[in-house]
C-alpha cells in the first residue's frame, strides 16, 4: 500500500510513523510513505501558505492552490491505471472507525491531505474524494488524525503481524470491547490472575473471554451492544435455552 | 497546567507536542509537560516491560508493576495539597470529544498513562482515575490518544491564543460545524468566495455562517442537531414565527 501525505508539518508525524510495529512494517515493505509539503507550491518570496479569512473571525486558513497543486502531482505521479483515493482529515468528516479502517485497508493508495491553523479554504472540497474526523474535537491540524488512520489501516494490512489473527481478536471486532488480560506475576500487590486462564483449558477459556467481553462491554459501552451480531457459540446457547 | 506522560515511546510524541501552536503555548509557560518512561522501573537486566498474556493470545501486554511505580513517583512529585488525576487512553475508555476537553482543560495536573503493544495488565485500572478513547479504532499504543487530548486541552487555556475567541466559533461549539471559511483570492480557478463574506455587513455576514452552519451540520452530521441548545438570535426567530 503507498500513502503519500500533504502536509505543513512532515517532522511532527515521521517519528511517529517510523517507531514500533508502523515502522517495521515500512521497513519489510509493506507500506510506503511519502510527504509533499505543500509550501514549495507558494509562489511569492515568504512561501505563504495561509491568509486571513473573507468576512472576519479569529486565526488564518490554508490557502486552497498550494493544496491543489500538490494534490494533482501526487495523481500525476501515480502509476498509469490508479486511481489514488484523496482523503482529508477534518472536524466535518465521517467519524472514523474500525469499520472505516477495513475499507481503507483494501486501497492501494491513498493520498492524505492534512488541514493546519483554523482551517483550509473550502473551495478545495471538490478535489477531496473522502473527509475523515477523528472525532468531536478540534485539533490543532489534521497531522495526528492522519497518523492514527494510517495507524490503524497498516495494522490491518496482511504481513503486518507475523500471526495476523492478531487484529482478528482486539476491541470493537463483532462491536464488543476486549475482555481484561494479564500477564506474570499471577499474584501482583494481592491481586490475582483470574484462575480459568491459568487453567490450560482452551474452551473454557474462551468461554470465560468472551462472558468477560460482554460484560466490560455491557458496562463500559452499552452502545456498541445494540447492532452486535451473534456469535456461532452464542446462538447455539441461545437456542438450548429456548427448549 | 502541568501534564505528566507515562509512555515507552516519548521520542514519537515530544516532535508534536513542542510543534505549532503547541509549542508556542509551552514556551510561553501556560502548559509544562514532562515525560516518565516506565523501562526505568524494570528490574531485570533487559528492562523488560512486557510479557505474553495468561491464556493465551496474540501479542504482548504491558506488566502492571513499571506503570504503578510511575504513577507513584509523578504523584508523590506532586505539590503538596495537589491531587493529579491520572488519565489512561484505551479503546475501553470514555469517548473523547469537545465537552471532555474543556472538563479536562480545568484540572490543574494530569498524568497520562499510555499503554502499547496489545494492552495492559488488567490489574493496573484501579490506579486509573479516568479511560479516555480516542474513537471505536485500533491504534499500536496509547501515545496518539493522548497527543490529541493534550492538543484539544491546551487549545482551551486561556493564553493559548492572542484572541481567546478563536476556540470559541469553531466545529462543535453548540453543536454545530463551521460554516465554510474562504481565503484569498476572490476568485481562485473559476470558483468565487459567495459575495457576502465580501460585503463588510458584520451582521449579515454572522447571519450567513449560521445559516451555512445549520445547513453544512445538517448535511454532513445530523446526529449533532439533536441536542443543540438553540442561540438568542434563533429563539428569537422563531418566537416571531409564531406570532
Amino acid at each position: 500500500m503507498k500513502v503519500d501525505i500533504i502536509t505543513l508539518f512532515p517532522e511532527v508525524m515521521e517519528p511517529y510513523l517510523s517507531s514500533s510495529i508502523l515502522g517495521r512494517t515500512r521497513r519489510k515493505g509493506v507500506i510506503e510513505i511519502g510527504y509533499l509539503n505543500p509550501r514549495i507550491f507558494a509562489k511569492d518570496k515568504h512561501k505563504t501558505v495561509d491568509d486571513r479569512p473573507y468576512g472576519g473571525g479569529a486565526g488564518m486558513l490554508m490557502k486552497a492552490e498550494p493544496l491543489y497543486k500538490a494534490i494533482k502531482q501526487l495523481k500525476k505521479q501515480a502509476p498509469e491505471g490508479t486511481n489514488p483515493l484523496v482523503v482529508m482529515t477534518s472536524p466535518r468528516g465521517k467519524t472514523f472507525n474500525q469499520k472505516l479502517a477495513k475499507e481503507l485497508a483494501k486501497e492501494k493508495h491513498i493520498i492524505f491531505v492534512c488541514g493546519h491553523y483554523e482551517g483550509v479554504d473550502a473551495r478545495i472540497y471538490p478535489e477531496i474524494d473522502l473527509e475523515i474526523s477523528l472525532g468531536d474535537f478540534i485539533l490543532t491540524g489534521g497531522e495526528l488524525a492522519a497518523c492514527a488512520v494510517i495507524d490503524a489501516v497498516t495494522r490491518l494490512q496482511p504481513g503486518t503481524f507475523v500471526k495476523d489473527d492478531v487484529t482478528a481478536k482486539e476491541s470493537f471486532e463483532d462491536n464488543l470491547l476486549e475482555a481484561p488480560q494479564y500477564t506474570r506475576p499471577e499474584v501482583w500487590r494481592r491481586r490475582k490472575v483470574p484462575a480459568v486462564l491459568l487453567s490450560g483449558n482452551h474452551k473454557e477459556i474462551e468461554e470465560w473471554k468472551l462472558k468477560e467481553a460482554l460484560k466490560i462491554t455491557k458496562k463500559l459501552r452499552p452502545d456498541l451492544l445494540d447492532n452486535r451480531p451473534l456469535k456461532t457459540s452464542e446462538t447455539k446457547k441461545k437456542r438450548l435455552k429456548r427448549r
